[in-house]
């Protein structure tokens, strides 16, 4: 499958940056939000985006080159999905409110199109209910700010066709991402049931008396933390013995 | 209290890398293993370590000279603390084992002397009972392997004094170490305890089929890793809103 042009709907802290990478990447890109100043707002942070990147040098010169003039903001959804072949939804985190928006999508966007969503805990399966095309919804979310960190999780639904998965995979190779297909469909997927399981033990520290909030931060960065950015807690665990 | 002449009981994957960070830093060192091939062995480590710092240029190459010759070998205990400012003993992760071997460094070491212990899990508290002057142990658990790993653990027991903590607080600052006191006693300290409630979730997670052993450590390294690496997890989830 060919993808060419992007929809991201939803243009604030997610979306945004999300819009800054498919556009650095060469996509048009159609930026939607209901709001114009949500729109302003977002333009101006992708022009930082792109600069801060370049400065970097994460991105090349000749990559930023014309990147902001694919992007094309819109305040209806139908005009932004209307002829493009994969949709990134980044809306507030609600059932409620993903399950209009796509509804809407599902409605107005080419058949053949891929619709997404970043949603950080929620389970597709729920969202991909309120749509015609079911088969064709997916989830894939980014950490953020997905310009800079490399992990997406990627999880179907329990109506989701192996195509989609396998071509949102292959897109955010595109993308040079690290995506991981999720397996089995759970609430918070793997990273963040980790930074749960984290924030649990954490918590029950600094309840207990043993560390307070900056002394435990502390010895993550300085201990764990520096470990955990090489190799997985497995690996780790392999090494150590 | 002035610091000059440390000594080293026992000689494995934690001693020697503590010998190495020792000497490198201009202090005297006394490193004991009841095995000659221990020590052997202990001795090539250690100047393939100043090889590999000094190549990553982590180290100087003038801190690198003499730092080999200011560590001296020896069987005996006795010999090994007879004249030295603090021990830092790092043998196998027993009770019996430790005890025994701080009974001994007790009984050898000069009154003054600060006995630790490099235990990653026990309690100082039990390990001083064999001791006659148990305000002078206390835990200093590095992060493996010490030359490299900014974090250290330090922990009293329930008759550690102050005074050995603070002392032990401000050699690990002048060792450029990130130290950090817990306050009060628990199995795992800080650091190991958080590693163990991220193999509890991800074992569950290899378990309950939502990911595989490799897929999980890229996860992680992709994604919170990366976080962990820079930021502790009360501030990474205060910015995450």
């Amino acid at each position: 499958m060919k993808i060419e042009r992007i929809a991201c709907i939803g243009a604030g802290l997610v979306g945004h940056s999300w819009a800054t990478l498919f556009a650095l990447k060469g996509y048009q890109v159609n930026l939607q939000s209901r709001k114009d100043s949500t729109l302003n707002t977002a333009m101006a942070l992708i022009m930082s985006n792109m600069k801060f990147l370049r400065q970097k040098r994460i991105v090349k010169s000749d990559e930023v080159e014309g990147a902001v003039d694919r992007i094309k903001t819109t305040g209806s959804i139908e005009e932004a999905v209307n002829c493009v072949d994969y949709v990134q939804e980044s809306v507030a985190e609600r059932y409620d409110v993903k399950k209009a928006v796509f509804k809407k999508m599902d409605l107005y966007a080419p058949d053949h199109a891929i619709l997404a969503s970043s949603s950080s805990g929620l389970l597709i399966s729920e969202i991909q209910k309120v749509t015609e095309k079911p088969q064709r919804c997916v989830l894939v979310h980014p950490w953020n700010p997905p310009i800079l960190m490399p992990l997406v999780e990627i999880a179907g639904g329990a109506k989701t066709s192996k195509e989609t998965i396998q071509n949102t995979y292959n897109l955010m190779l595109k993308l040079e991402k690290v995506p991981v297909i999720i397996r089995k469909e759970v609430p918070g997927y793997i990273a963040n049931r980790i930074q749960a399981a984290v924030l649990r033990e954490t918590i029950d520290l600094v309840d207990r008396g043993v560390a307070t909030v900056e002394e435990i931060d502390r010895a993550v960065s300085a201990g764990p933390g520096l470990r955990w950015a090489l190799m997985g807690p497995f690996l780790i665990h392999h090494l150590g013995g």
